[in-house]
């Protein structure tokens, strides 16, 4: 089964807006099972718009399109379709009440802009958007079912969900099952070559997704039916956790921060920050996370030595013959932010993000972490290569890394 | 003259990479003057890839293509091409020459599949890569001029620049130019309602890309010459700025913490941070910024009372009588700051990002700002909406915004 989405838009052909819906569509579309032949986008142009849809609905047995469907001028979907089908508009009775409704609800009068919105081309079947003024629609194309959902993404994915999943996955022939792996501290080719024979030993695809600095790992399991698939799916993924061992952290959407505000939560730890060159990026991927403030105390971004001293009582004799970024600064700057914010954990990072502030001894990529506790304090150095925007990412990771060590393993080998 | 942008790759097609290159694109097209018709993406698929081409190079004057031209059995792209014109491929030495030496810097010695990167259709213009293994070409398809690029963003972008606009640009006729304002502060229908007039004033187009919390304003002017239009550009954006006032703050690329970190450089102020609900945001947007070391001495996430007491000396009766959401609380936490840091001026944020954590009194969105410096202190209160990030990126930008105005106005009508 092959699909093809189609986004309509000039906002889209300009360049003046990322298309994640298509990104996100095609990733809905082959985790059930199909095969997406192609993503395009046309203008707002009555021609171009009917040839897509011509070509693709000739090619392709699903259809899914977005945008379009709004109340101005600029709005050709619907229209196009009927016309291509030589149908007539109707207007929906249910679909015009719904609109008006919610307008009412913000105080607006139905304009005849809006009732348009109600018009769909005869014989198609609506599909409700409990989140807009956009209802959406599906028909025939030739061989193709063709979806409609406004551009919206927030409305689009709730009618996917809602109405079009329920259609479509009974399209596809037995049963597949996808589980996704979040990884960090492995190349890419390292993880390649420690899943290899997964395939062919559990007959499932390996798909892989590099977001940086994470590697997303997907097994895709197809069977004759759900619960095989669901099976064999699991096992090979309890085989690729085996294999790459703590570089696994996640399941799904779960984030790096969010594992590790678990892991706290669980043992009853809190958390406290000392960064230099991470310069708060810590501290914002931890409090992105709701709740967290129940495990991270707070930190300090001691950017000038004198706020090392100031802020953390790093002394500045030590500043002064080790340099900022060393390890007895590390060391002093997550003793002294665990000392001020009475945490049960600290981690400090201190390091040169660049572009500018290397030296041959200090290049640009060298980072320093501690982390500290009750038992002691372990201590991490680490060069790293890229920009300054990926040199403080890959920081922000491996300190949170080097927590998560100390937290399962003390002070030991893994933690140092 | 239309344009179309074909990006082929599996990984498009299945939702597995944003793509980002294809807006990128898009975006250049239009600002050189092109109407972009069509942005397609094709799987890694012979004969779609070779159909896409064929019907893009019919239908438009220039086509952009991304992707298929690596060393793996997956990169189709060159040879479709071939195919497609039916000529013979042909090793370039030069290509294969930089592609040894290339490898030879990282150690690595040249395999068959990478010298494949230097084959090229016969009659091709071979586009350097001076960033990577895969140069690219140009050929005529059909009416249209067919660029082939590598999907590796920062390669693409480079190679486009430096070997494909200088051939597209001649091909637009008159001349065009185009200014962009980024702005902060205003609600887009208002930035709407300020610039009514001015298109048709200065014959120019205006867009809008609304990219939360910012608005970016394109200013686009088409002229029979180039001066004419740059000047139309020029005088139109002059009347834009002034009806936006304080909301524009950079041209370009520039983002809001380079704007402030500037203007503090050029007062030769220093600046301090003490943020509580935005958890590091405000830290991690001003050194992301290269050299932000010289001016930003530092900053505390205080996100636990105990930890505003502690470090930032804020009055535990102060936080137990009014909150820790309070103004009192927030002009404590710049002025503790201040003396610890020893900065010019300080800010401080402290508010309710959500979802929990909201009472009737004080909801969720409420965010109290403080900034200090040698004069005094002035205090700001917002109540804003939307998810957790949300309020935390608008808190951010309006937390920068009132050091702006402090450092601007003082402590006057404008600060508070």
């Amino acid at each position: 089964m092959t699909a093809a989405i189609l986004c309509t838009g000039t906002e889209l052909t300009r360049g003046e807006l990322v298309n994640t819906n298509a990104t996100w569509l095609a990733e809905e579309l082959t985790s059930l099972g199909f095969e997406v032949g192609a993503v395009d986008c046309v203008d707002d142009d009555r021609d171009r718009i009917r040839r897509a849809l011509t070509r693709l609905g000739a090619e392709h047995e699903v259809v899914l399109c977005t945008g379009g469907l709004g109340p101005t001028t600029d709005d050709l979907t619907t229209e196009c379709v009927a016309g291509l089908l030589a149908v007539p508009l109707v207007r929906d009775a249910a679909s015009l009440e719904h609109i008006r409704a919610l307008l009412a609800r913000f105080g607006r009068g139905m304009a005849p802009s809006n009732a348009k919105q109600a018009d769909f081309p005869e014989g198609a079947s609506i599909i409700p958007n409990p989140r807009g003024t956009a209802p959406g629609f599906y028909v025939r194309i030739g061989r193709a079912l063709a979806f409609f959902f406004p551009g919206v993404p927030r409305e689009m994915k709730a009618m996917f969900r809602e109405t079009a999943v329920p259609v479509l996955a009974p399209l596809v022939q037995g049963g597949h099952h996808q589980l996704r792996l979040r990884c960090f501290g492995l190349p890419e080719s390292e993880v390649n070559d420690r899943l290899s024979g997964v395939e062919a030993e559990f007959e499932v695809n390996l798909g892989y997704r590099a977001s940086f600095p994470e590697i997303e790992v997907k097994v895709l399991a197809r069977a004759a039916n759900p619960a095989d698939a669901k099976q064999r799916a699991e096992a090979a993924t309890r085989v690729v956790r085996e294999r790459l061992g703590e570089a696994v952290f996640g399941e799904g959407t779960t984030t790096y921060a969010e594992s590790l505000l678990a892991l706290l939560g669980e043992r009853g730890a809190t958390l406290s920050l000392a960064e230099s060159c991470t310069g708060g990026l810590v501290a914002e991927m931890l409090t992105r996370v709701p709740g967290s403030s129940r495990t991270f105390l707070g930190g300090t971004v001691a950017y000038a030595n004198e706020a090392k001293t100031a802020l953390l009582g790093v002394d500045a004799a030590a500043i002064a013959s080790h340099g900022a970024v060393s390890e007895p600064v590390a060391r002093a700057m997550a003793e002294g932010a665990r000392a001020r914010f009475g945490s049960t954990l600290s981690l400090s990072v201190t390091g040169i993000a660049g572009p500018d502030g290397g030296t041959p001894e200090k290049p640009v990529g060298l980072v320093h972490f501690a982390v500290a506790d009750a038992r002691g304090t372990s201590a991490e150095q680490v060069r790293t290569g890229g920009t300054r925007e990926q040199v403080r990412l890959r920081a922000a990771y491996i300190g949170l890394r080097l927590v998560r060590r100390v937290l399962l393993n003390g002070h030991g080998a893994g933690g140092g």
